[in-house]
């Protein structure tokens, strides 16, 4: 049986964490001992999608905690450098799996150790309830490819014992199309939505009038395609056709860069739009309304300080 | 004795009202008759700068107050059309004043009626505690110019008569220099703040790193200073000249537009950005970054309803 540590249990780390535990020795790294003592206690309840209550270790230190085969790292991109750091040192045989937006996250976790890496998107969503509690929400597929160290046949691997504990995913031999196109959608939608107010609605793809929102979604989208093709990225789903269906679905999902806003924590910026500037500026492309977007929610940040 | 109607007693009418009330024969036309009643009764009161309370006559209805040689059309952009059609069919002998913010609020007017028409910006501000106490802050000058039927002697006569009633104020012959200055200032400064909740303060001027605030503000001021430009006017100051010495100045404004945001009440955004747009789009010049404000402000609007 497969040794698994899921390092963050926020929503996507509890997911992973309570299925793989049907299939799997799990293990959850968190920061609170109060939240390694509940979910060793009372286990991890999963509701909507499926109902269930699953059993695993949880510790607050790597130390108290079996040595895993494959390491989530599903915290938030925020967060990613802090947990990568207390990793140090441990598990040198593991790969280790990134699943943060935006693209970068294998390069901040290489920082800290010489693991084989593998990187994932996932577009599975859900809501934490409480400590021991998440609902699942939103069953579409986590996509994993090889980073560093690591074939496609580690993906496969990590994929079908994903699919295994009842989540879908899938593995690709480059991961980069995927990634990107979730790059540049994160970047407009997020930024948009954490700057009005907005949930992703129908508001995202209006184009009736010059001052409607969509021809500012469509010029960050055409941004962000010129870079993809700047650094030869051919993207996998178009972005605007993937915002154009998203709204039209008829719910609205509350990025959770919005979500971050609203409750004044500090964003992803920097993994998410801050990245695809990077890149932009890597190979010459001029991304002026990403930077306006980036300032304005970094200075967003400081009026809570 | 002149007779002046000040139109609007929110901070700029109750200044103009009380001060003017010492040297000319004042009325007040308000919205709620409880304003109008408490102005009757208790009068106005000044304090900060200024430290006295003043008579003067108020009603909600044009009907209700004597003839004004001048009206001073005190209320914000967004009320302007209404009040306005209120004073429809009233008074054509009167020269009317507007002090609204961004451009473009004398065609409104002229929309309604015959009057002749001076045009003024306003650099004076204040905090309004209640109906009938508003306190003097900053003791910065209304500039007066000629816009519909009046000359610039028209202009000096109503600045000697605000000079006269303790309140400052400068006459010019051409006032588009200092308006078109006012105008890519506030479009500016109105909608960063107001999008990223900081006030007028250091920020602002911050060029260090390439995600600093000041770099989007200086390029909403280039794009409006391209605009001027083509519209054939030469700026009076420099909106970024004004923007680093507001923001050395040590106390950061507040300014309007974040105000209404944060009491989600509808902003002045078409007066101030969506005129600037409209000019460039006439004259031909793009103005991507102060379209892209102008959706986000409009999107935060749509996202109270």
């Amino acid at each position: 049986m497969a040794r698994v540590c899921v390092a963050g249990a926020g929503v996507i780390g509890s997911l992973f964490a309570a299925h793989l535990a049907r299939v799997a020795e799990v293990s959850a790294l968190v920061r609170r001992e109060e939240h390694a003592e509940a979910l060793r206690t009372r286990g991890l309840r999963v509701s909507g999608r499926a109902d269930f209550t699953a059993q695993l270790a949880a510790a607050t230190s790597p130390d108290d905690l079996e040595t895993p085969e494959l390491v989530i790292l599903a915290c938030k991109g925020t967060d990613l450098e802090a947990v990568a750091a207390r990793l140090a040192g441990h598990w040198p045989e593991a790969t280790v799996m990134t699943v943060q937006n935006g693209i970068g996250a294998d390069e901040v976790v290489a920082g800290h150790g010489d693991w084989r890496i593998l990187a994932a998107v996932t577009f599975m969503s859900g809501t934490r309830h409480e400590d021991t509690h998440v609902q699942y929400v939103l069953d579409t597929a986590t996509w994993i490819g090889p980073a560093r160290g690591t074939t496609y046949a580690d993906a496969l691997s990590v994929a079908e014992l994903i699919v295994s504990s009842g989540l879908k995913a899938e593995a690709f031999a480059d991961l980069r199309p995927a990634q990107w196109s979730k790059l540049i959608f994160n970047a407009t939608v997020n930024t948009v939505a954490a700057l009005t107010g907005l949930p992703h609605d129908p508001h995202f793809a209006a184009l009736d009038r010059p001052d409607d929102l969509g021809h500012l979604v469509r010029g960050l989208m055409d941004e962000g395609k010129a870079v993809a093709a700047a650094v030869g990225v051919e993207l996998g789903e178009d972005p605007w056709e993937m915002n154009v269906l998203a709204t039209e679905r008829g719910s609205a999902h509350y990025p959770s860069m919005l979500e971050d806003v609203e409750a004044r924590r500090r964003t992803e910026i920097d993994m998410i739009t801050g990245a695809l500037v990077r890149e932009a500026q890597r190979v010459g492309v001029p991304v002026p309304l990403h930077e306006t977007m980036e300032r304005l929610i970094k200075a967003k940040e400081d009026s809570w300080s």
